[in-house]
C-alpha cells in the first residue's frame, strides 16, 4: 500500500454521491479512516443497491443526505464546500438500462451533468473523481482493452455512462475543472448486495454461495474477466483524489484475468462446496453480453502507482467472512 | 449523380424528424420529387432554425405535425406506418448548448431515444437515418478524421449528440433494427437561416454578404474545414435511406477541404465584394473550438457510392440566388 502521512486527508472535505451503495460506503469508511470530512449524498432509489447500514459503525462522523443529484438546488448547496467529490451515484444494471433507458439516462447522464453544473456556479476549483465502467467499450475489439479502445456499448447503460463521464472530461477542457475519471471493471466485497444479479452477478453468486445454492453458469462459465477487490478500487479512488497528476485523465481499472468458474471454484473453496448449474448462454442475455474481457491498467499503475494487491483468494475470504458476520447488511435497503 | 428509377420511392412512406429546419426541408423537397410520401415532425423550437415557409411550394403534399419527438404516444402513432424515418431533429448551437447543456441533452438525446423505442414498439422493421455531427470527435487528433477517431467533444451539443447517435447503432447491434448515422460537417444552401451564427456560422456569411455587412474572420480566417452544400448532404441521406448496406454503420460526410477565409472570399465574388473584418480568436470562443477540420469520406464513398458532387462557387452562386428570391425565408420562423 502506499505510505501516507496521516496528515494528507486531514480536515480534508469530501463529498460522496452514492456514499450507501457498495463502493461508495467503502470509500467512505476509507476516507473516515484517513482523517477526512466525509458528507455522503444518496437517493436510496430502489435497485440502485444503497443501504445506511453500509456505514455502520461510523456513528454521527459522516453526514447523509437523502437526496437526488438532479436537485440542482441541493447539490449548488452541498458542494460549495467541499474539497473533493468521489462522483459514484449511478444505476448500474445493464438490464434495466435495456428495459428503461430513460431512467438509466436520467441517473447517468442528467445527475452527474447537474453535478457539474453546481460545481461550476459555485465550487470551480473542487476536484472531481467520477466512476465509469468498463461496459462503455462494448464487446472488446481487442485484449486488453485500453482507455483508446472504440466505444461500442451494448446496452443504454454504456451510452448514458459515456456521456456522464465525457462531461466530466469536458469541463476539464473547457472550464479548466479539476475532474477525472475511473472506468471500473466488475468489483466484488464486504457491502455489495448479493440477493440480485442486476447490482453485479459477482455479489450475486456470494449470495448463493453462502445461502448453500447452486450457480448458474452460462457455457462452462468460460467468460475472462478482471475482477477488482473493492478495497483495492477504494484505494485507486484514494489516489486519484490525491494526485493531482490525474486531472484531465480516464484510467482503466483490472486484474490479472480469470474465468467466471475460476472465481466461483474459489468462491465454493472458501464457503466449503459450491454446485454449479451449468447451461447455455440463454439468447436474451446474449445480446446484451461482452464476451471475454480484460482491461490494460498500466496506465493508472505508471502515473497513480496503484495496483490491485489484493489476490482473489484472500479478497474472497474477507468478503465471505465480512457478509457472515454482517447478514443483515446483505439485501439492499435491510434492514 | 445516381441514376433512380423512378418507382424507387414511389409511394415510399418517410418521416423527417426536423423536416421543417435548414436540412430537413432541402430533404423533405427531394424526396416529394422522387415520389415518396413524406411526413414532417418539427416542433418548431425557438432557437433550432425550423421555418414553415421551408416547404413553400409543397402546398398540401406533405403532411406536418408540430410535435416534440420527447411526446412517446405522438411518436408511437407517426412511427408506426412508416418504411424511411430521416431523424434530423436537434438542436445544432455549440454555444447554446454550452449555455444550457440541459436544454441540448432533452433534444439530443431525450427525443431520440423516445423516436427509438417508439419504433421498437411499434415498428421495429422501420429504416431509421440518423444525422450525427462531426463535432463528437472534438478537436482533430490527426487529419483527416475517419470514423473511427476517439470522441472528444468540446461542448455538450458533442456528448449528446454520440449519444444519440449511439442509441441508434445500439438498437440496431442489440434489437436488429434498420439504423445508420451519417456525421454531418458544415454545410450551407437554400433555407439556412442567415441572421445568426449559432445555426451555422457559413449561413450566418452568406447572410451577412447578402446584407453587404463586414464578416469577421479570426486569426485570418486560416482555419481549414469541408464544407458540404445541402444537395449533397442531401442526396447522401437518400442513398443510405435505399441502401440496405447502411443498416448499423456510421459515415463521414466531407468535401476537399477549403479555409473560411476561400469561403468568404468565394462567396464575395459571387454577391459583388464583401469586406473581411480580422480579428484575433476571442477566447471565449477558442475554449470550444476544434481547429482545423477534414474528415475523410472514404468509407462513404465506397459502401453508397457518395461524392460531394457541387464545387464550392456553384454551390454558392445558387444559395445566394435562391435567398436573393426567396428573402422572407432568411429568418427562422418568417414569415
Amino acid at each position: 500500500m502506499i505510505e501516507r502521512q496521516p496528515s494528507d486527508w486531514q480536515g480534508v472535505r469530501t463529498l460522496v454521491t452514492g456514499g450507501l451503495g457498495f463502493i461508495g460506503s467503502n470509500l467512505v469508511h476509507r476516507l473516515h479512516a484517513l482523517g477526512a470530512t466525509v458528507m455522503v449524498v444518496d437517493a436510496l432509489i430502489p435497485g440502485h443497491g444503497g443501504n445506511r447500514a453500509n456505514l455502520d459503525g461510523l456513528g454521527d462522523a459522516v453526514e447523509v443526505i437523502i437526496g437526488d443529484l438532479r436537485d440542482r438546488d441541493l447539490m449548488e448547496s452541498l458542494v460549495a464546500t467541499q474539497d473533493v467529490i468521489f462522483n459514484l451515484a449511478g444505476q448500474i444494471s445493464h438490464e434495466d438500462s435495456t428495459r428503461d433507458p430513460f431512467t438509466d439516462l436520467e441517473h447517468n447522464t442528467r445527475a452527474p451533468l447537474t453535478l457539474l453544473e453546481a460545481c461550476r456556479a459555485t465550487n470551480p476549483t473542487v476536484k472531481i473523481i467520477k466512476t465509469a465502467t468498463r461496459q462503455q467499450y462494448g464487446r472488446p475489439q481487442y485484449l486488453p482493452v485500453d482507455e483508446r479502445h472504440p466505444m461500442q456499448p451494448v446496452d443504454a447503460n454504456g451510452v448514458n455512462t459515456w456521456a456522464g463521464e465525457q462531461y466530466h472530461l469536458l469541463y476539464h477542457r473547457v472550464h479548466g475543472m479539476r475532474t477525472c475519471s475511473l472506468r471500473l471493471t466488475n468489483t466484488y466485497g464486504p457491502r455489495q448486495v448479493t440477493d440480485r444479479h442486476t447490482q453485479g452477478a459477482l455479489g450475486f453468486f456470494i449470495g448463493r454461495a453462502l445461502d448453500g445454492q447452486p450457480i448458474t453458469l452460462y457455457d462452462g462459465g468460460q467468460a475472462i474477466r478482471d475482477i477488482n477487490y473493492v478495497a483495492d478500487v477504494v484505494e485507486a479512488l484514494v489516489l486519484a483524489g490525491e494526485n493531482d497528476t490525474a486531472i484531465g485523465e480516464t484510467f482503466n481499472l483490472g486484474s490479472p484475468p480469470v474465468t467466471l468458474r475460476q472465481f466461483v471454484e474459489t468462491l465454493g473453496e472458501i464457503v466449503g462446496g459450491v454446485a454449479v448449474h451449468d447451461i447455455p448462454f440463454p439468447p436474451q442475455r446474449k445480446q446484451i453480453d461482452i464476451g471475454d474481457y480484460y482491461g490494460e491498467y498500466g496506465k493508472i499503475s505508471r502515473m497513480l502507482h496503484w495496483t490491485p494487491h489484493t489476490d482473489l483468494r484472500d479478497g474472497l475470504t474477507q468478503t465471505v467472512a465480512w457478509h457472515r458476520a454482517n447478514t443483515h447488511a446483505r439485501k439492499e435497503g435491510a434492514p
